[in-house]
């Protein structure tokens, strides 16, 4: 498993990843028929860095890391990372996430925020926590979600080691 | 006092309230040397829509309205009051925070979403709640104050009556 930065020759083995999970609609808040050319702006433009976790020279998952908030609010960084469905449970999120921590010490940041998690991924939750993501906010009913209706999103935080 | 949407035209009565209060640190998620080009762009170009507030033909405040995230949280916009230090105390930030609520309703939107308001803040968090919003996150050491360093940032929301 390597996990290195991308290019945005990259973007053709993302863009499958990155419609996979959008298109569902259960985890980001990006529009579900996000068009390819938006998701590069959105993955790879826009962000700070993009990078991918590769096995094989497979691409297999990505992540970005950009500043949360200017200004006053810079200090924090945002990430979101994506595994495609062949390769889930073999701990790439862990991964990923353990590396963009060590990304944004780095380049200065000194906390991490998820700004809307769904309260109906459990998964992702139990593991942020368990890398050290604290809830600090709960926004009712926040969350669209193709299945469930209006749910929950929680917004979680770690101030990082430095 | 009157409120109506503003146009480009109106950027340059805007400019000297924005730059009052952004240059001061306090309060925005944005640099404190943003440029008039830049403020532009964020306040007018960006949101969905910008409100002015007139007394006498004289902008003494302004409002933005936008999607605070996109997909599945469209439903969720977020807004940014400025009102002119010349001006405070006279209910300006009510009078805009009512108005806007109602353009969300009329929008489509069901809440409002408030996500970086300075610990420090007391009359802004006062008055957020006194209208109804909710403290719905607090994120630690998220605002770096020109005075007091890095204290905490609140999410403030509100589920609006449609």
């Amino acid at each position: 498993m390597h996990i290195r930065e991308a290019t945005e020759k990259d973007f053709d083995a993302i863009w499958p990843i990155f419609k996979e999970v959008v298109s569902a609609g259960e985890t980001y808040a990006y529009p579900q028929e996000t068009t390819k050319d938006e998701a590069l702006k959105l993955w790879m433009q826009l962000p700070q860095k993009t990078f991918v976790i590769e096995e094989d020279n497979q691409i297999l998952g990505t992540y970005y890391i950009k500043t949360n908030q200017s200004g006053p609010g810079s200090h924090v960084c945002n990430c979101g990372y994506m595994v495609s469905s062949k390769a889930r449970g073999k701990g790439l999120a862990t991964d990923m996430c353990e590396h963009s921590q060590q990304v944004a010490v780095g380049l200065g940041y000194k906390a991490m925020q998820f700004n809307f998690v769904a309260a109906s991924n459990a998964g992702a939750i139990r593991l942020w926590n368990k890398l050290g993501f604290e809830t600090v906010g709960c926004l009712p009913k926040a969350f669209n979600h193709p299945d469930l209706g209006y749910i929950d999103a929680l917004v979680m935080y770690k101030w990082l080691q430095t």
